[in-house]
């Protein structure tokens, strides 16, 4: 309820101009809206193939100025592992979709050194490509300002210390990622 | 448009004190707004670690007084599932990111014996850590009115009738989840 | 700012007349949220099983009037490949929550042949439930205007051409998806 005094002091404005105000308002309101600008990524997975998109989407959505987070939980706690580099493998075995060199019945895919060879094989794809390593988009992370949270639950579970993992990281649980991912638009569990 | 009479009925009031007022009408719906207060979350893996994040995300959710369902289809519907104690097993089987008490070569985590082993750890990993086990998230989803929706297409798909799941459970399709969904910022296919 | 002449014009609006035209506008202003309408969607697997859940959630999207997306990525460009009749199997392997006739051990499921088997299989499941094929349902997706973007990074690492792809896909990247993503309440990672 407003004042005596502001009741009285002018004229006032016609039907068609509080409605033209109150347009203008809620456009304003509307380019404040933080969820437009927000995105909060779980990653989950912690082979090779499965670092790379909530790494790039992570960092194509903070260098175009959203605020953006990821949540690294179970397996995804492998991508800031300090031990990274050897812990991110992929496994050719039961994804029929990943593409061989030569198709191979999954008897064989199974065969001990096949995995370092599809390892070696994703990273050299990559590579020839020219797109970043997990190295450089951990990097390009940090500094856009991208929040990198480890879920202490599964570190506990998995028997990981917080000295496990590469410098920038904070500790958090459900409840972080919750806090984050309910006020913006982009949430995606990878 | 509004009616004479109130277009007479008062001095009126300034340009200042209208913003003033829009500004408080309009963070007044944003409190309100649901989007906010909700999540949607799809489960559709089968094995036991996957069943965690949906339930834990979705308890977490609840509890922290947001509006809360659960999708189930395809392999999720293990988890709702009454006999989901025994179909909830785990495999180390193409997943090279699975915590093992040994490394293992790929031939060897695909002889009988390895996926009960690996599902008895995974289990034991989770207790000794005082991590509420399925049948716990699940009663503890019931008692914060998180909706459980199993889906009614993939039920059928894999030949399952409605008494197949615990209780409390709904039945509906993608259009049943896509009618929370939208109202909802946090929506996670898990 | 408005000018002299419209502070001017009329006796003015009471207090509770003003805050009334507030709550009108902010509800049509709701209405119009283009997030509620809108849903971005990932597809990133690029097996049979996985194929369905983006498509049937996106054409069910799309036929309840929302702007719809999907973007496929990864794997997920085998969905969308002109020959994904062909690419799109599915593997009995590492996954112990696929219904199999018969319950197998891991060892029987890599064997040459079970691959190809759990492939027509499901495609007997899903026909006999009389679920649209992969191809109707992107015939559907193509008719409802739902967007289907190819990433183009991931075209370049697996060494596809646009013309390998399925006609009216268009070609972007992760800013593409995301310009898409933060305007949508519904935004899923498959």
């Amino acid at each position: 309820m407003l004042g005596e005094q502001e009741l009285m002091s002018v004229p006032g404005l016609s039907e068609e101009t509080v409605r033209h105000i109150v347009q203008e308002e809620i456009e304003r309101a509307a380019a404040r809206d933080q969820a437009v600008r927000s995105a909060a990524f779980i990653a989950s997975k912690g082979t090779l193939d499965w670092a790379y998109p909530p790494l790039i989407l992570a960092t194509t959505a903070a260098a175009s100025g959203m605020d953006t987070s990821v949540f690294f939980t179970f397996y995804g706690l492998n991508i800031i592992h300090k031990d990274f580099e050897r812990k991110l493998k992929v496994s050719p075995i039961g994804n029929p979709a990943m593409p061989m060199p030569v198709p191979m019945p999954n008897f064989v895919t199974g065969l001990p050194g096949m995995g370092p060879m599809a390892t070696h094989m994703m990273k050299s794809m990559f590579a020839g490509k020219h797109v970043a390593t997990i190295a450089e988009l951990l990097e390009s992370a940090r500094d856009l300002d991208v929040r990198l949270v480890a879920c202490q639950m599964t570190m506990d579970v998995f028997g990981y210390s917080q000295d496990d993992f590469v410098d920038g990281v904070e500790f958090g649980g459900a409840a972080t990622y919750l806090a984050a991912a309910r006020n913006a638009h982009v949430t995606l569990f990878v």
